[in-house]
């Protein structure tokens, strides 16, 4: 006999709801409940993701605590803010795994600051391959799933910074595709607009990833971890590509920068250190739970260069949270999970 | 009664030299003389450049001193090394734009570390808003053309390195459109590759452009400056964004920077400091010979983050040679240039 | 002295309205007047145009019949069904080019059908390549700019089917770049949904176009043609590739055929029948006023294949435009007007 | 205990031969044996296909009857005219899948007109949607694989055809991306070319996959019919998008058309008919081995429109490929097949 959890997905009409789903539709332990959503409640779910065709005819419901009750697993998939009038009314048996902001940063200022609103307080962040995530994850009833842009960054940088080869002052750049901003209704988000065009945004120390990057970061070190983070918006609908660099230490060069990452990722099954001359492209993790990273050292400036590569919905969110949910239920933590992508 | 010089292009039928023909199309003061090629000479150029409709039927012509001789100016987009021997049979006598890498560095040194080959020498650099280059460029005979990455990475750092409000040690990731990489038959530039997928390359410090922006800002800075540059490959086929960051030095904050970078372009015709808000786009400068500059203060991070937006093969190739070519002929600087971009 | 006309642009927000600018920047015959929109009235067009530089602090006005009044030339580019008040208001005197539909269809009945609202009347149709309308449209005071497809696609069969050559029966699929759409804020249109996906809408003879393309061909023909018409999205800015086909009558062969292209078009400043073997492409006339055509005879199939290339929003609308505003004020036709496309 | 087959893989760097092996993956049944290729041999894979993690190492063999002995199913993905020598010398006991034109065409001077080379034979026709084909595709020894846009011009056109609703004349013109065209090192596939552009290629009837069309609905018509197929190159890396239309017989309307689809496509499991009011899109079936259909009659113009969708390597080469294997070695015909895209 197979034991199947239910899964329920909030916000499954959006990017992340339609990528928690594919993922859910092809895993073997779940079976997916309620699906909701906002305004689009009461439509197909096929008008909204009709590359989903199993659940095309089914129903959208409405983001109620009553309909996603009565679920082992609760997706949340909203935008900030709503997840703890949620989570409260679930109680506390129901593993809820919140891909949204609430409950990832722990300084209730900083929170404040960046998203200005209330803090909801402090979940187990869904990031295993850190440093005594896995243990708390495990068992755990509460997730809260990292950004797209704080899953690349802090595993590209997490080896350096930890094993203290670097300085803990750190300069991220990161290319991401459009469906990162989610299926706003924005001038800037139109295809014309998009393609053929690349711009930054929220420069200057603004988005709201910074102070996420710099804390995962800052446990790693054991110390504070300045973040400079920008980032640029990119002709392609997935993907993030993340250029990392920090000033090294004295005397460190490229073979202790690899040999620190090859040991940090050596067993993980999500993340992957290129062989040399390789490098991190969006396309080969495109569908893919994986990570690609590369190390490089610049002699002349002094700096190591990390690049790594993920898909913001797969790793960078849905992906991410389903392994987070296997490991909440004691379930193989790969089950459901692809390294192969899709390309071209 | 109006003048107009003739001007032969070498590599007509590369993405740079189709907008140098482009350009000279449009320029009042200029009527196109010789085009040549190596592979495809004797093959009628609308094969090649099917958008510039008035030369379809003129015959590309062999790269050689002979088919290049006899034209006022002679602009040359030709694989670096093949540039020393026309300039010596074309006699000092005629103006030479040379859109290659060959006579950019002064360090013979740097020049074969990351070239490879003999140093050929070097020739005024033609970047008229860097401090000094105008009056060099003026009734000039030979121009060097800077690179794509280092025309926009220097306007968008020169003025913060320049006025000493930031550390001699810069970062910079830059996305280019694929036009950067020419008509390489490489698999990796292939349509299938490209569209969907970003990636680094280079990286480490070993793109040829980063000796050049190191010398550029080294000359505006009055000492050495160093050089974190990662160049990126993103899907779009013109231009280039160049996210750059320094740190700042200590009491230095965002309207000292701004004011730096209105002192410094305040007049210039093709730099445009974006009123604040409003962020650089490549599509903005699409066709045109405009560098967008928008510049922040990341208090956090203490570092200056500026962002600057080109056209890789207008501003940052084509358009630059022509504006030095107007320069050295003693023509209105912008003549045959446009600060209009086409968007969508 | 020279003399230049004022013109003003209704929509001046939109993407017509942009590249009505972009135009009317390069011509030397017009100062640009006043710039109005709706919603966006009273914001810098560098908010919403941030390629037209020269134009970046020019304030937006309201659309009304006030602040177009006082120009000699208005153009539209609004939605349908609002020409009509301001033609009226502003008086038989000033030169009205509208870019809209309201205007061009003869029948009342058919654009009712079509368009849902009451039939306004008709002015002088702005293809001027079409046997006749350069003599209409010499000193008219009164313009209706061709729709994107009917242009494409009407000069691409005006030939075979004005010659008689083909059945008054024709196929045409039409692939159009986003920026057809205008800005509308429509989920479909959002970067995340275009890149990567090609779908055709409006199928089964409904889109607006077809009737118009049908009143062409008919003018053409001296007889009632079908056109069985297909639009396709596809992800690119700008630029408009129409296949079509129709039956050859008996003994008619790719000589013919050409001809007919070679003799009708010989003489046009903006239709290139192309070399045999080289084919149309959206890239090639980007930003440039042309029509590219290519014609070859399916033998099995007893078809004639012609497929048209313009760039939608210069030839395709405010190319058109400017080009049948020169006819009216009796400047020459392809002032301002350029037959260069940029590529790649 | 399970029993799984041994699959080689012959081109195995390719386009077609990385999506086999993507779905070879994921499929329950099959051991990936041999991959071999051409001048690639003895590289790793990872370098051609960096989306296969977990083939990252295998190094690939030369294509030869050695290499591709000893395994239960070949698949070939090889230029035509190298299939026959592989197949003499595997002999009748290997189940052979020729993802190649070899084997398509019945018609031996059809053939030497379209490819210029000698006629190999026929295979039994890998289209199990088509009348009569999955009993024939059943336990079969060799399948030849239908080409990507006959797939979905057949499937697209058969039920109408089928059923005597229109005339045996139909008008095909179908978008592609550009992995159609494989790796080849083409100037007009550099990514430079593609993006922002579309084309037409080998119009006229020229293209390979006509004949193959016709042959397909003349088998389902039983009679002659004549078609004029058109391809588009358009800037994606996937996807076929194909527009059919067919005058329809006296007497039919929508109804008629929509009955005869939903009839033939009812119990596929690989071809959706969509609801009235949704229309394909690439993006919904990429990744997937589905076929979206929408049917509509276009009442003017006296014709069927018939829109398909579908991913060229997936149910257009690779995924059809395994949907036949699965038939021919008695698996279930759905294993290790989706149904489920990637969006967005």
């Amino acid at each position: 006999m197979h034991m199947t959890y239910t899964a329920a997905v909030a916000g499954a009409t959006g990017y992340a709801g339609g990528e928690l789903l594919r993922l859910l539709l092809g895993h073997p332990d779940f079976q997916i409940g309620a699906l909701t959503a906002g305004t689009s409640a009461g439509t197909r779910l096929g008008e909204h993701q009709p590359h989903l065709a199993p659940l095309a005819d089914r129903v959208v419901a409405d983001t109620t605590p009553e309909t996603l009750a009565g679920h082992d697993v609760v997706f949340l998939a909203l935008p900030h803010g709503q997840s703890a009038a949620i989570a409260e009314a679930l109680g506390p048996d129901t593993l809820i795994v919140d891909c949204g902001a609430d409950y990832r940063l722990a300084d209730a200022g900083v929170w404040e600051k960046f998203y200005g609103s209330p803090h909801a307080g402090t979940w187990p962040y869904g990031l295993p391959e850190l440093p005594g995530a896995r243990a708390a994850l495990t068992g755990a009833k509460r997730v809260a799933v990292p950004g797209c842009f704080p899953t690349v960054s802090t595993l590209a940088l997490a080896p350096a910074v930890g094993a203290g080869l670097v300085e803990p002052d750190v300069v991220v750049v990161a290319a991401t595709g459009t469906s990162g901003a989610g299926k706003s209704l924005k001038p800037n988000l139109l295809g014309s607009e998009i393609m053929g065009n690349v711009a930054a945004y929220n420069i200057g120390g603004v988005h709201r990833h910074s102070p996420e990057i710099a804390q995962n970061l800052g446990a790693v070190a054991g110390q504070a971890v300045t973040v400079s983070f920008t980032p640029l918006l990119v002709p392609m609908p997935r993907g993030i590509l993340a250029t990392c660099t920090a000033k090294v230490k004295p005397g460190v060069g490229e073979e202790q920068l690899r040999d620190a990452y090859l040991k940090a990722y050596g067993d993980e099954p999500f993340v992957t250190v290129l062989p040399q001359g390789q490098l991190p492209t969006t396309a080969a993790v495109l569908g893919a739970n994986t990570v690609q990273i590369q190390v490089a050292f610049d002699e002349a400036a002094g700096r190591a260069v990390v690049v790594g590569a993920i898909d913001n919905l797969t790793k960078g969110t849905a992906g991410g949270a389903l392994q987070c949910a296997n490991l909440a239920l004691g379930l193989p933590e790969p089950a459901g999970l692809s390294t192969v992508g899709i390309a071209p």
